[in-house]
């Protein structure tokens, strides 16, 4: 496998983007992106495009050749990859493969998810769909009430770590609050976590990501294809890997650690030639609070049980030792399901580049991203360099 | 890119298969592939689905690891690939590019689609996802409608083979006969196709692929590993390509022939360096029965204009100098959706390795699977070799 960088990002504003449809996102984020990388649109030879669940919310399936059209892109092969809330990620990494094979030697990557027009119930109905049907979501089981289990089980075997998991969402609205494409730009207190509308205790509305419409997009190029191109911004992959675990939290070894991440990272590591310790900024997955802190274990930042502790003493703050969702995260700067991993590498790509303003951190030459699909049934990483 | 066979194949009977879930499709042929391909379960390093929406039929997304905890394959790597019709074959391509660039040895892909457990009109609304929803579906335009438009202006621009089409469904419905896992076994005349309940003019339903559930399964290998472990019964892929075009029937050049077919036909003979005389027989994507007519055309075996009347001389059928479509094709043997590609996959393998019991053909050495999505906005086209 050749090295592959991605030389081109873009995304939407992260929100309620009322009276947006899906081809509005795509066209935003899409041509950002190209424009981004400062190629010409006919040097694009493949389309790959992360989509959740639009099947479902908007009856809009076959997103590969929509993008495709939208964006003006001739007859290149497309295709949608979905797998839950990594369904982004999962078109980087085929994308990443595709070029690395050298089957193609510039791809266009996209996400995109539209949510916010359908009733709440529609809406929890359609994520609840990257669980198990039989066994979890017909039977009542929404991902609040899945992750609720998770933290109440995180308590009984190492310790209660309700203030942090709030501090974390403290931590990620302070972020947002200076990424322009934040959804959220309101700063909140612990107390106001402990006071939110309860939703499957321990967790309150405060603890949740967000509902969000948003897309996406980056541009990957064969690293050498990039040099002769003199595209000097480029940024590069060293480290990819996928793993996977039971859909069912039935199935699950453990759940107050995610297997699939353990594996990915340990592969990504490896692939990297880098240790946890290397890595300066992270994108990680916090659908909710509990998720982040036991991610920040699983790849090896923290020891296991440590997290909130390592948290609330500020060493995933902008100025700390592994800054962790600099963008907001999902919980702050929003989760448009399709685009979230590529909104992640957005971030990371941003920071390694020196291009992220206000919120930009110190030391950023080696970024990681980390994107899980349902309770941590698939999960996707990705280190990126700037040297 | 090193070279990639098919080592295990398997599918389920093909039909209303009521009572039957998701999951048991799953581990009938997933099961059936990897026991046809002689090899251990732990030997699995990844796993592609194709599955086109059973978030919307089934609220059940993220079909990777559902069918990898279905069929204890552990932590491995998974992914749901989407491209409407053509999602199977896209899983494939995808499992056949990662096993060609080396990032895994032995990879299982596999389709599912169960639909006939919805009421008509929720069948009608999931497989009008998968055209343009806001220009076409939305706006009442079916997969029926917008076919009988390409009929019509087929007939325009070339001949009304109203009757042509009507022998395509009567081949299939006999090939179908001899193929014990086909849908439909009922034996049917041109007269039968006219008197049809009308769908859309000039199609009625005999036109008109089935509602079905199944899954079908292949298992891929680097070529070299397959003959490290001994297995003679492997068939090579020797040429895969994938084009697309634009998902609104306004987006086309033309109707008559789908420009996605064209490009992907052209990149697939040229890299298995053969000509459309060299295939022995072709699995084509009979949605529709003008689609069958189209293809052959646009795959090289027929000049344009010229495929109906190449049809009903008797060049296609079992003994004709390219046989089409032996299993029955989507028509009688069925359309599982997300199975569908590795369906026609399946037949073509089962051809050359001889197998195909009562409807086997002379000559197998060389098949071709041409699978679309939507209009044919999508294309996937894979060739086979047994040699």
């Amino acid at each position: 496998m050749r090295s592959v960088s991605v030389i081109g990002i873009g995304e939407t504003k992260m929100g309620r983007l009322s009276g947006r449809f899906l081809k509005d996102l795509i066209t935003e984020a899409g041509n950002k992106a190209i424009e981004d990388a400062n190629i010409q649109k006919e040097m694009i030879q493949a389309l790959y495009m992360g989509n959740f669940n639009a099947s479902y919310w908007s009856t809009q399936s076959h997103m590969g050749p929509l993008a495709a059209e939208t964006l003006g892109l001739g007859t290149i092969p497309t295709i949608r990859t979905e797998g839950a809330c990594a369904s982004g990620s999962l078109a980087f990494r085929e994308g990443l493969i595709a070029v690395g094979a050298g089957v193609y030697d510039i791809v266009l990557v996209g996400g995109v998810e539209k949510m916010t027009h359908r009733a709440t119930e529609t809406i929890t109905t359609g994520l609840a769909s990257a669980a198990d049907c039989e066994l979890e979501a017909n039977m009542g089981a929404t991902f609040p009430s899945l992750f609720a289990l998770i933290a109440n089980r995180y308590f009984h075997e190492y310790s209660n770590i309700r203030k942090e998991m709030a501090m974390a969402a403290v931590q990620n609205h302070e972020n947002a609050l200076l990424n322009p494409n934040a959804q959220m730009q309101k700063k909140i207190t612990v107390e106001d976590v402990y006071k939110g509308f309860p939703v499957a205790s321990p967790l309150t509305v405060f603890d949740c990501s967000l509902i969000t419409d948003g897309a996406a997009f980056v541009v990957l190029a064969a690293t050498d294809v990039a040099q002769k191109l003199g595209l000097t911004r480029s940024v590069k992959v060293i480290g990819s890997a996928q793993a996977s675990s039971a859909l069912t939290l039935a199935g699950k070894k453990t759940i107050t650690s995610f297997e699939s991440t353990l594996r990915a990272a340990d592969a990504a590591y490896k692939q990297a030639g880098i240790k946890p310790k290397d890595v300066d900024l992270a994108e990680v997955h916090d659908c909710f609070t509990i998720t982040q802190i036991i991610n920040t274990e699983d790849l090896g930042f923290f020891p296991k049980g440590q997290g909130g502790k390592a948290l609330a003493e500020g060493k995933t703050a902008r100025d700390g030792e592994i800054p962790i969702n600099t963008s907001g995260g999902l919980k702050a700067k929003g989760h448009p399901i399709g685009a979230t991993g590529l909104s992640q590498i957005y971030e990371v790509v941003t920071q390694i580049r020196g291009e992220a303003g206000d919120r930009q951190i110190k030391k950023a030459d080696i970024g990681l991203t980390q994107n899980l699909g349902g309770t941590a049934a698939t999960c996707v990483i990705n280190i990126f360099s700037g040297r």
